[in-house]
């Protein structure tokens, strides 16, 4: 008697399972298994199997789905956004134009700390409608699972409604969200003189998030002319003492040792990373701590030297790409430009960036056992690609290649004969 | 007694009417007549009114359209791609990972010739299919207007063929097209050792071209192994002989002279321009040759260096922005995208890179008169976006900003209530 299932996934072109027993690091990156003519069968939300043709022997399901010789993948993770937020800055990218660097902008009250005025301005619903939208953007371009940091509040009262509005998202649709407590992001103009206060001020709340289960992480903004190597070591050490998982945005723009810190705590990913040095690289790679690189937002910035991610590799580094999703410096929902960025100017191989954004992604966010691979007991979240194979995706840049997007064995966006813009 | 009309558009947050007497040029492209909660008026495909909230009055329509404070402008026009092609190149994406450059592909038979056999043993149902498809997503991106070239034939047969599709195309779907003829777009193996020959070769179809009403344009690649200046000019100045209007591919990666040829002999448009000197930048303002800019292909090739699109404004040239979509150096038709590259790299203000992909587009394949703007009498192509303003489509980049886009009075493409990715 055939066992009866839900769903089975026919005619697959190409099916990448992205199996693996752990982060993927260095040389591992390019071994991409790929598995052509395949099936999926999926039951009661989780993968019963993903492999090739013949796997369905012996099952029956309620609903075949034809792919049609399409690409099939894990749903893809992204680990590095800002989501929360409230207002837009489409004006100060004049202000860009005319050359005023990031670090200025921010000095003249513009940059992160307008967008902190409008974001203690909105209402938790406001906010939370907002983030909604941007979310199911996110969902449609194939992000099944994604982290949230807080960060626009740099006050109590403003950083918890983020982290509410975090939570409520990920009660109340399709998308995994995993949060990450960022109130050390900027120093406030009211704590200028004494970035240490306003430090303990927001190591203050860690109890109250913990308590609450409002966020798994805790991040600082270790740069120049934001928070000192010295000042970020104490922040993550209390926040890890405070049962916090660690991360931190390093050497954005100077190489001030972010990355060299973040290997001595073992923290779970280092971001950005554009600045790092050899030595930075080395500690990463000894600590197994994941390299988020955001070339989206070196190609915003327009900058043109982008995170050494060859380097990285070849010394041994876990690599993984986000979108830095912020109103500020990247504003995009879209991680399939992410990854054409990380072709054409990190020089990543396809292999690597399909690693980057599946497996190492899930891993830098602590959801390594949960997403970014399919294979039997794990959701049934995939996306089935208007393309033939995985190259394809950073190949043909700046467009929205998903046909279908499934999240927990049910299909959550169809894009079946819309005009696929 | 009011006249009775089909369709009003009322609550415009932003009209952009684009009203020009002739082509932008330098200092006049920042000019931006932005009219805040307007309306429009559209009867039998033709725009009756566009203006201030007022302007509606004596009016009736079948039809309201409420914009609900949404940004309207003209549809897009996009003067450059290379649309009709077989095949698709990805996998020579991870030789260019490997530093390999383009002119070196060329040399290996890969690269263009790659595109050219798949285009040679294409069937034109093939070809119509394919180019179908991607022309449907240009559209979906707000490309109302579109220029084609062939030459990815480079023998009577397939040019041709390539022609007959994008004349097919023109008839049976919304997107108004206009045809170049671009035999002259590489030496293929079989002329190699003599590239005069085949030039006269390409000459000698435009009788045919012309008599079938295939192209209204001729283009050259002017290039450092492709075509010299010289033999550009002498195919020119035959091609404006025979009645083509004339287009240069010009110092995309060599400073040859292409864009002072292409002003000696008054061209409409010379297109690339990253390597062109001071003196081709002049030539280009004298002659009101129109530059057509193209950054999503430096952005693509994983260079840094971009046309220098300041210079040409502050000049007086009249600058335009094209996808260039091409399936080895281009591969998308997010035409927005390529706004908020200019906008990045090319540090073109928002001002300016409207006029860019509207007006000056339209002047750049001869359509001036008939698309581009939206005023009284011309044809009702206009994009509502999901956008608050003006600045806000270049600014959020890599996802698609349409809510809905009409052509000639028709709602064409609809992404009310999608997932907007």
């Amino acid at each position: 008697m055939p066992k009866q299932i839900d769903t089975i996934l026919i005619n697959i072109g190409q099916l990448l399972t992205m199996e693996s027993s752990g982060p993927r690091a260095g040389k591992s990156m390019q071994d991409l298994h790929v598995i052509e003519d395949a099936v999926v069968g999926i039951h009661e939300q989780k993968i019963v199997f993903a492999g090739q043709k013949g796997a369905e022997a012996g099952y029956e399901a309620d609903e075949i789905i034809d792919c049609s010789g399409r690409l099939v993948t894990p749903g893809l993770v992204d680990p590095h956004t800002h989501l929360v937020f409230g207002g837009s800055r489409e004006k100060e990218m004049n202000l860009k134009l005319q050359g005023i660097s990031y670090l200025d902008i921010l000095a003249q009250g513009g940059g992160i700390l307008s967008t902190v005025k409008d974001t203690r301005a909105a209402s938790e619903e406001e906010l939370l409608q907002k983030a909604h939208f941007h979310l199911q953007r996110m969902l449609s371009y194939g992000t099944t699972t994604a982290e949230v940091k807080s960060g626009y509040g740099l006050e109590k009262e403003t950083e918890l409604k983020q982290l509410r509005v975090a939570k409520k998202l990920h009660e109340s649709q399709p998308v995994d969200l995993v949060s990450t407590f960022m109130g050390a992001h900027a120093i406030p103009p009211e704590y200028q003189n004494d970035p240490d206060d306003f430090l303990d001020q927001m190591l203050s709340l860690l109890p109250e998030i913990k308590e609450q289960e409002l966020a798994s992480f805790a991040d600082i903004f270790t740069e120049t002319g934001v928070f000192t190597v010295s000042q970020s070591r104490r922040y993550l050490q209390k926040a890890a003492e405070a049962g916090f998982g660690l991360k931190i945005h390093a050497d954005e723009i100077d190489p001030l040792g972010g990355a060299e810190l973040a290997g001595k705590l073992k923290a779970v990913s280092a971001d950005h990373l554009v600045g790092t040095s050899d030595e930075g690289i080395k500690k990463l790679a000894e600590a197994g701590t994941i390299a988020v690189l955001l070339p989206g937002t070196t190609f915003y910035l327009g900058k043109s030297t982008y995170a050494r991610a060859r380097a990285m590799i070849d010394e041994g580094v876990c690599v993984s790409l986000a979108t830095d999703f912020n109103p500020g410096s990247s504003p995009t929902e879209n991680i399939q430009l992410i990854m054409s960025i990380a072709a054409l100017h990190l020089k990543m191989t396809a292999e690597e960036i399909w690693h980057a954004v599946t497996v190492n992604a899930a891993y830098a966010i602590g959801k390594g056992e949960e997403a970014g691979q399919l294979k039997a007991g794990r959701s049934a979240d995939l996306v089935i690609w208007q393309a033939p194979n995985y190259m394809y995706i950073p190949y043909h840049y700046g467009v929205n290649h998903v046909h279908q997007v499934m999240k927990n064995g049910t299909i959550v966006v169809n894009r079946e004969g819309a005009i696929l813009g």
